[in-house]
């Protein structure tokens, strides 16, 4: 057996991995949660329609975590690319955001199966939430000593770092529009670019 | 503890890992909705070769998903191989085709389900040539500048990227098909290879 | 974004890492096919334990797929370990027998539910079979120019040929006896090592 | 094809991959047994708390699990950063650790689904008295010879090892508690870290 090869991968890349390994797990598993409709033979195709339309609301969810899920893993990939040392403090902070998008696919599935109604929807954007706050430090710790790769520059520090607000934002408003306007509280989503420009904006002009 | 060890992974490495896992699980996931038949102790052989027949479209779901969603990781696997650099611009379309192939498994049994109705085979021929689609663009913009190793060959991209018409051509036959026979529409997709030849021979008569 | 990082990973190591979760995926899937028993509160200790029997089977299933499946993990890993180079004739045999162990879950849901009876104990042998066949095809051609590592030893390749028979004949006297004595059938997957060592000890013999 | 790439990665990476994976998919597959609720329409919000809180157990066996199986994951990643060479014989104890990890989906969610009762809460504790067992025999191994670090320090090797005492010592104390006080003994995890601690400072004051 080659036991002379390269040396093993480095204890940070592993973190990676495993983390890696779960958004994709999390994110794919979102889809396992919608409830596959099964008509008797010879349905008319308006009756088949007519079903898909019912799993509105699960499609939505599924669209919605997805990218949610896919956004998170983005700031996950764009903070440990700036980071080169490890140490074992990063791990339980690493954990606690991937336990949060470890229970994304319940959530989901509570406000998709109960689409409109308060309860669900506040759970689902307090998850939210909680997994950006999470994630903010966590980014924050794996872009500072003893872990970033000391060539990483000022800016892309700052822009890293600013970006983990664009989901705070959002998830924040979402949960407060969730206690009146349930339904509508998840269009409140679509203002997670806007908080991530400003807070990006805010963050450049501090640094100048 | 080695935090001295040899640097961390290239960031295309990680966008890679990731996509390989989504794809790993949503072709291992396909299974998981095959509903597994419980009968009677006792019950005679021929109930049991019953109970399976009746599964056949399920049989058949998964054979057909697991190697399409195969073939488009094939694809993915050949186009990065071609890349070398990155940039945050990958993310989307990466992730953009991901949400499609995590969508398989369930517009897989949906049709398992309602095996030669119209709508659930159009809806999975209709996801397929999503997919495809959204493929070819991201094969396109994978093989090209900046991400594109220097030294890959023309003739290797023009290839890569011919090969992404086969599905797209199976499938886009197979969603006309379903309109008006169902059944059959699953057939359309031998003639995957087909198309991909084709559109591999005009690639390389446009080079010489 | 650090784009200059070392060069991303060998075409060999991506098609090893998808196999991997492959792999890893359906060995953690089988527990899911396993029905939780939810007694009334304030059931006796002795239902819990009643309920958990009733569950043998599925438990017997989960073990013996768990290491089976471990066993071709083990094996696809002990043949790679001696190939270095990649060309995309590995694709399709290496996505066969990944297919036939994504269908596993199934197999054994299938026969623990139905624990004892013919039609299921074939199946499940037969897909053991199967799997076991596509392994040996794939081994024997990694193993084999254009693939192997020209520094790998003779010796190391003839063993690990062999190893790929005591799956097949552990799994096609199963198949057998499950026409006769089901329930007994899964003990001849106890043979595995037996033809094994048969199998090693002939190659070894060649050699010399 | 880019067959001259960087070599093929070290067995002793993929062996860590593969389990890296097992741990990702039994840590994110424990949210899919908890059962979603699905209450009629316009069901008042106390309705969908007391929904929730029914689930109580559920969200409790999903947090436990999860930091439980990080812990072991922990463990694993420590353990593996201190070896460098690979033999075969690390495979089955490393099998035997990830199969008892893979059964915790099921161990947690029948005890979360009967919580309060002797059985399911004994059978919890039990797998994790077996998983921290088997965890041990594998740290034990993999930092010695011929699999460790020549250049490892030995306080790091007696701390890494110490720390699988952690587990032991609050699982076996849970599965005394579970015969008495089945509710209550889940609390006996919280004095892992104390068996931790009582067992680092036991070997350093060995080395020393």
């Amino acid at each position: 057996m080659a036991s002379k090869a390269r040396e093993p991968a480095h204890p940070l890349e592993r973190l990676i991995f495993f983390s890696d390994a779960v958004f994709a797990i999390a994110i794919t598993l979102l889809v396992i949660e919608i409830q596959v409709p099964h008509l008797p033979r010879g349905a008319p195709d308006i009756q088949q329609v007519a079903a898909l339309a019912n799993l509105l609301p699960s499609f939505v969810g599924f669209f919605i975590s997805f990218w949610v899920i896919g956004a998170f893993w983005t700031g996950h990939h764009r903070a440990f690319s700036l980071a080169r040392h490890y140490a074992p403090g990063l791990i339980v902070p690493n954990l606690a955001i991937l336990c949060a998008v470890a229970f994304m696919p319940f959530a989901t599935a509570y406000m998709s199966e109960n689409f409109g109604e308060r309860v669900p929807h506040a759970l689902y954007n307090g998850v939210l939430l909680a997994t950006a706050l999470l994630n903010l430090r966590l980014v924050r710790k794996v872009t500072d000593t003893p872990y970033v790769d000391e060539a990483a520059s000022a800016e892309d520090v700052a822009v890293t770092r600013a970006r983990g607000w664009g989901v705070i934002g959002g998830a924040a408003l979402a949960v407060l529009m969730s206690l009146v306007a349930p339904l509508w509280s998840q269009f409140a989503l679509i203002t997670i670019p806007l908080w991530m420009t400003l807070a990006i904006r805010r963050a450049k002009a501090r640094l100048s």
